[in-house]
Formats: C-alpha cells, sequence, structure tokens
C-alpha cells in the first residue's frame, strides 16, 4: 500500500518530522480549533475560520446597523449567491457562471432533480425511474421519493448498491431510467466514485446525472466541467468549512442552464426581480436556479472557507489526504491488530475519499471514550467509527496519537455505555 | 380620523413630549441604530438587535470554535427551527407545537402550497384553481406559477385584486378553486385584509387559505389558531427584526399537521432521522415541514429578535403603529397639501397595515433625496413612496421630522437625478 512518497513512520517522533515539513502545515493557522483536541468530524462540520467571527461582526455592525436596507446594494448581499458560487466553481472546476450558493443541498437537490425529469419528459417521456445509491445520503432519498411522488405518473426511484454503481449499471440501467442522483463519496464508509467514467456510463444508458460532492468538495481535486456531468450540488459546511448550516451550492453545466426552469421559482431567480412583474420569467443562466432571500450573516461567514480552498492546492490536498488515510489504516492494522476492527473504507486511492471508517461491535462506546479525551470523530450505525481527515488541519502526529488513544482504550476496555448518541447535521 | 386617544400633535415639542410618554419607548435600547438616522424600512428590514453581535461572536467562538460537531447537541442547534417556532407561535397566535423557522418564505410556501393542493385533490379532485392577490408579493405568485407548472394536469394560477378580496371573492370563487394564497398585508400599498373573515370566506368556497405574514407579524395582533386559517408562512426580517436574510416560518393548523407530507421530504422532517432509514418516514407534527440544515448563525441571532417581539404587548405597538400612521397620513394632508403627493395607504384602520405609502410622479428622485438626508424609507414602482412604521423604535418626532424634510425637498424641488435604484430583500 505505500509507497516511496508514502513511506509510513514507525514512530511519533518521525510524525513530528513529517508534519513540520508539510507544505500544507501553514493553513492550520487559518482555523482556530480548541486545545487538546483531536478534530477528525472536519468531513461533518468543519472547523472554524479564524476570521469568522470578525467578519459575523462586521456584517452584523456596519453592513446590518450602519448600512440598514441600503446593503443590499452598497454591502453586495443581492449579489452573495453568485459571488460565493464563483468561488465555489473554482474550487470544484465548475467553470464561471455555473455555479449559486444558496439553500440547502437537500432543497438544491429538488431543484436540480425537477429541471433534468423535466428535460427527460421532453426528449424520452417514457424515463420514469430515478437511480441513486442505497447507500446515497438518506436525505439525498428523502427528497427523490418526495418528488416522485409529487409528480406521479409512475415516477419512481430505485436504490442501487455501490458495486452496481462501480461496476457501470451493468443490471439496473434500463430504458426507464431518466436520472441517476450520486454521492460522491460515501458518507459512511467513504467510497470514492470515479466521475467521469461513472457519468459516462449514465450517459450511454440515456440517462442524466447529478453529483453530490458534499463529502468531496474541498477534499480533492473534482473537474465538474470536465468529467461531463449534468448537474450537482453540495453543502459548504464540511471540507469547505462553510460553518454550521451554511448554504449549499448548486452547479448546472453550461449547455443545460437555460433549456429549462426549475419549479422552486421564487424572486431571486427572476430575470428582473426588482419590476416586480407578477409573472415569473426566469434570469439567463445559473441564477435561475435561486429562489428566496438568503441568510446574509451565515454566507457572509462562509466565504471565508470558500476563500481559503480557493488559495490551496487541491494537488497537494489529495495528496496529504492519501498520506494520512494510508498510514491510519496501517496504524490500525499494525496497532489494533488483536482486537475486532475491521476497515471499512476502501484501500484503493481511486476509491477513497478524505475519511478513515473503521467497525468495531462496541464502536458507540469507544468513540465516546474518544471523545471524551478531546478526539473527535463521529458514529454511524451500524458499529461505525468515523474519521475525517481534513488536511489543512490534521497532520501525522494527530493520526499517530487518535491509533495511539484506540489502542489504550480497546486494551483496557476504557469505555462506558453511552448516555447519549452523538447526531448531528452529520452527514 | 382622530379620536380622543389619538389627539394630533400641532408641534414637534408635542411630539416630544408624546415620545417621553410612550410606554413603549423603553424598547428602542433593545436596537442599535446609527447616528442621526430615522429608519422607516423596518418592513423590508429590521434594525440590528442590541445583543446580535455578541450572540453571532457566542455561536462562531464557543459553540462552533470549542464545541464543535457536539453543538448540535449540546447548544441545541438541532432544536433550533422548533425553538424559534415556538417563539412565532407566541407573536402571531399560532398555539404550541404548531410553527416551525426554517428555509425561505418562497421554500415555505411551495411546502405549504403543494401539502395544501394533495389534501384538495383527495377530498376534491376537479379543484385545481390556485387564487391569489395580483399585489401579492411576487415571489409568492411565481412560487405558485412554478407549483402549478410542475403539477401540471390542469393546475393554474389566477389573479384577483385587492378589492375582490376585501369583498370575500364574489366573482372568483368558483367550485374549481382549491387554495388561495394571501398576503396579509400588501407589501407596495400597506392595505390589510381581515385573516377571520376572508378566511370564512374561502372556506365557505369549498377551498384551503394560506396567509403570508411577511408585512404583518410582529406588527399586530394576529390570531392565526383563532381565525380558522389552514396554514401560514412568512419571514422573520421586516418587523421582527431577525437580520438581513434570516430565516422564515411555517405555520399549519393543528388539524391538518399530519394529514399530508410536503414533496421537500428532507431529513430534518424525518421521524427518526439519526436511523439513516432509505425510506422517508414524516415525523409528527410540524417537524414534517423542515426540510434540511439550517444556517445556525442567522437562525440563532434571528431569535434576539423574536425574544423582542415576545415580551412586547401586541396591542400597544398596533395601538402606536396608528396612531404613527395616523399623524404621518394628517401630516402629509396639512403640510404638503400643494404637492402632487397622493396617500395608496388606506384611511381605514381595519385596512391599514404598519406603513404609509405616498406617490409622487418623482418618487424616486424625492426618496433619494430623504435618503441622502438620513431618512431611509424606500420606493415601490410606480411612483410609491413607502414608510414602515416600527413602533418599538419609531415615534411621534420621527414622524414629524420626516414630513418636515419632505415639505422641504417639494417646497424648494431638492431633489437629483438617481444614480440607482433602491433595491433589496425587500418586500
Amino acid at each position: 500500500m505505500t509507497t516511496p512518497e508514502h513511506s509510513t513512520p514507525r514512530d511519533r517522533r518521525t510524525c513530528e518530522r513529517l508534519d513540520a515539513e508539510d507544505p500544507l502545515r501553514g493553513f492550520k493557522d487559518e482555523f482556530i480549533l480548541p486545545p487538546d483536541t483531536i478534530y477528525l468530524d472536519g468531513n461533518s462540520l468543519g472547523a472554524r475560520t479564524k476570521g469568522a467571527a470578525e467578519r459575523a461582526q462586521e456584517v452584523i455592525a456596519d453592513e446590518r446597523g450602519a448600512g440598514l436596507i441600503r446593503s443590499w446594494n452598497t454591502a453586495g448581499w443581492f449579489d452573495l449567491p453568485a459571488t460565493l458560487g464563483e468561488k465555489v466553481a473554482g474550487i470544484v472546476g465548475g467553470g464561471s457562471g455555473s455555479t449559486v450558493v444558496t439553500d440547502t443541498t437537500s432543497i438544491n437537490l429538488f431543484k436540480a432533480a425537477s429541471a433534468a425529469l423535466k428535460m427527460q419528459a421532453a426528449d424520452a417521456p417514457d424515463r420514469r425511474v430515478i437511480l441513486t445509491q442505497q447507500e446515497n445520503f438518506p436525505s439525498d432519498i428523502y427528497m427523490l421519493q418526495g418528488l416522485a411522488e409529487q409528480l406521479g405518473g409512475g415516477y419512481e426511484v430505485r436504490l442501487v448498491d455501490d458495486a452496481e454503481v462501480t461496476a457501470g449499471f451493468p443490471s439496473t440501467m434500463t430504458d426507464e431510467v431518466a436520472l441517476v442522483v450520486l454521492t460522491h463519496v460515501n458518507y459512511r464508509t467513504g467510497r470514492l466514485f470515479d466521475m467521469t467514467t461513472t457519468t459516462s456510463a449514465v450517459h450511454d444508458g440515456g440517462a442524466m446525472v447529478i453529483w453530490d460532492l458534499c463529502h468531496s468538495a474541498g477534499a480533492l481535486e473534482i473537474d465538474l466541467a470536465g468529467s461531463g456531468a449534468d448537474m450537482a450540488i453540495g453543502c459548504t459546511y464540511k471540507f469547505l468549512n462553510g460553518g454550521p448550516g451554511s448554504p449549499a451550492f448548486i452547479w448546472v453545466c453550461e449547455a443545460l442552464q437555460n433549456r429549462f426552469t426549475q419549479p422552486l421559482s421564487g424572486w431571486w431567480g427572476h430575470a428582473k426581480p426588482f419590476e416586480m412583474s407578477p409573472d415569473y420569467a426566469p434570469a439567463e443562466g445559473i441564477r435561475r436556479y435561486l429562489t428566496g432571500t438568503q441568510g446574509v450573516i451565515s454566507m457572509s461567514v462562509a466565504e471565508l472557507g470558500l476563500d481559503i480552498a480557493n488559495r490551496v492546492d487541491m494537488a497537494a490536498v489529495r495528496r496529504k489526504s492519501l498520506q494520512l488515510s494510508d498510514f491510519f489504516i496501517e496504524l490500525v492494522e499494525s496497532r489494533l491488530a488483536e482486537h475486532p476492527v475491521e476497515l471499512v473504507t476502501p484501500r484503493e486511492h481511486s476509491h477513497r475519499g478524505s475519511q478513515v471508517s473503521i467497525t468495531h461491535p462496541e464502536g458507540f462506546a469507544i468513540m465516546s471514550a474518544l471523545i471524551e479525551r478531546g478526539i473527535i470523530g463521529d458514529y454511524r450505525e451500524p458499529e461505525v467509527l468515523r474519521f475525517g481527515l481534513t488536511p489543512l488541519y490534521i497532520g501525522f502526529t494527530d493520526v499517530w496519537d487518535t491509533v495511539e488513544a484506540l489502542r489504550d482504550i480497546l486494551d483496557n476496555r476504557i469505555w462506558d455505555a453511552p448516555a447519549h448518541k452523538v447526531r448531528g447535521a452529520v452527514t
């Protein structure tokens, strides 16, 4: 599993040296983390960006307080979805004018899927099946179920397993399939799907594809426009460090942007929102995927995380992420070999996102014990301990210390029955 | 128009005395407004609440920064929609367990209208017409048009004028009408509609009603549960002072809450969101109207505005609001009599919200000149100058000074061609 550039440290001192030599080490100063904490849940909620409190203060005191209503113009509030959208596009290879930041991932999926099904209804009206991964994040599945039920007329959601996706849908891609909605990285296992080959398989089958980038945007190199994908959605609060519940994004490939409208056709997506006409007319381009007034404070704070991701070399992030997860896996296998721990995350780099998931029958209690020690990962049913590896603020020493803590907890059975399960907006 | 308790001041000194005796005067200290500013646009974007910056700081530093992912539980983030919903319910008479704060007004309208049409489709499938005011806020109309187009099958939006609504729909309430969507206060003119009698007229016609409370929540007494209304939506950033683009609310009367689901069926509305089941099952009650992860900073700051509105006696707010608007109208008529100014807002208290709108052929330029002097109202096509009267921080002296400034500008024609029109998330 190791390569010359992935030589695995054998002791903590070597980890310290690797961290000191890490070309990304400076980015840790962009975040404020509590002392004595190893934060391995940035794949669920990113860390606090250094300027967040100051930016919120500025929005509240200067823009809201002093500028008042005028700030919709003078502080650029009305254009924030497009301003931030350009920044997301820079991170995921979307191309200029292709992306807006708005609403939630779930709502953006509803817009994208509605528009895609409308396109298919015009071109291929007999295609009424939506495929999605059984292990897609549940909210995506629920939104598709809600849409199918609302549309009626035989629309239906079918679930496929990850192997079927990786194999290019050999048994599920029929001529009934209109749309395939895929998470780029499985939130539980960390499995990564190849965007380009999977998109080709979907298109070869005559269907359209929407990618959910919640667990990959900001964690690895993505070339959305180059992949041939039709649409994409994602959040900004995981690897993009936008802040709790910060707004989501939606991307539509240029050729499709003006073909159809989406049904959540609010005034922010109108061609001339301030003329107050009683008839909807969609804006040209990606702005037609906007709906209503957005939360300015959350949006403004989210911008800081996007700025950091735009400054970093995403190839370097990916390289370090794989080094960290290789190291994590190797330590788990060498140091925890006597315990009933199983690796869930794929070993192949090409199938691995930026997390390591392992199982243990007492997974929940063990994660609680780790959190007691200031090592924060999370737990997913059934039995899965998830460790997110965010290369901007996690180093080799953190991985070493985490597995050593796990070893101590397992060797000495230092865990209690849990008081409550760790939940959250955690996907 | 005046009554003994509405005696109109004849000079600024009397205004000062009335402000000093105002039982609501203490609430002005709950807000931070810039010096030398009269803010008459609180019907569009409420003022900055005193604790907003501190609250944002607390969320970012303590909850996000130190609590990290744990704050979804420990800081109550996950329950914010219901926590804030209870506070909105207290302001609009919704009753406990009836309201959640989430998403935007436009999106909540889509949910409510979708659910209402589904109920009607089950009970009265031939009813496929949605009525709404021609002068409802345009985004509401656009959302209904988007929904009707998505549903197909003959669903259609018909626009009615305000007189038709006030008269109880004598010529438009046919047995085709499934749903009526009404703004409680016309955003442009300030006309108020009677919720109870209008709801009765809709129900007598066999239709359901959704009220948009964007321009009334926090400005006057509302008894949603007592009115017999079916559903309601509204924003928190106008008279509720939640902050720019703060999240909206949705209310569903208790009897209807569990009858149907809405199509934006994301995981926050799931009965067991953390079990990660691949099948959607709606939560009991109003929580099924939730969709996805909400912006925690904007939501937390919004709570401050709701807390103020919950502490105030809404009857006293309404009383002062009418005193202020009576006074404003009387001054306009007595002091601006020689100018081509026309009153747009209804004279009858029962038909008046909490704003005064007047027209002048040079309305836009005049509003710009007022804003130059620190008197901030706004402008709506065509020719309308809008002045929002928020009794918590606007007094009689403010009204006096505003009309005197208007008189000076009009008498001396002190206005320029405008550089740009004042726009914004302004409804």
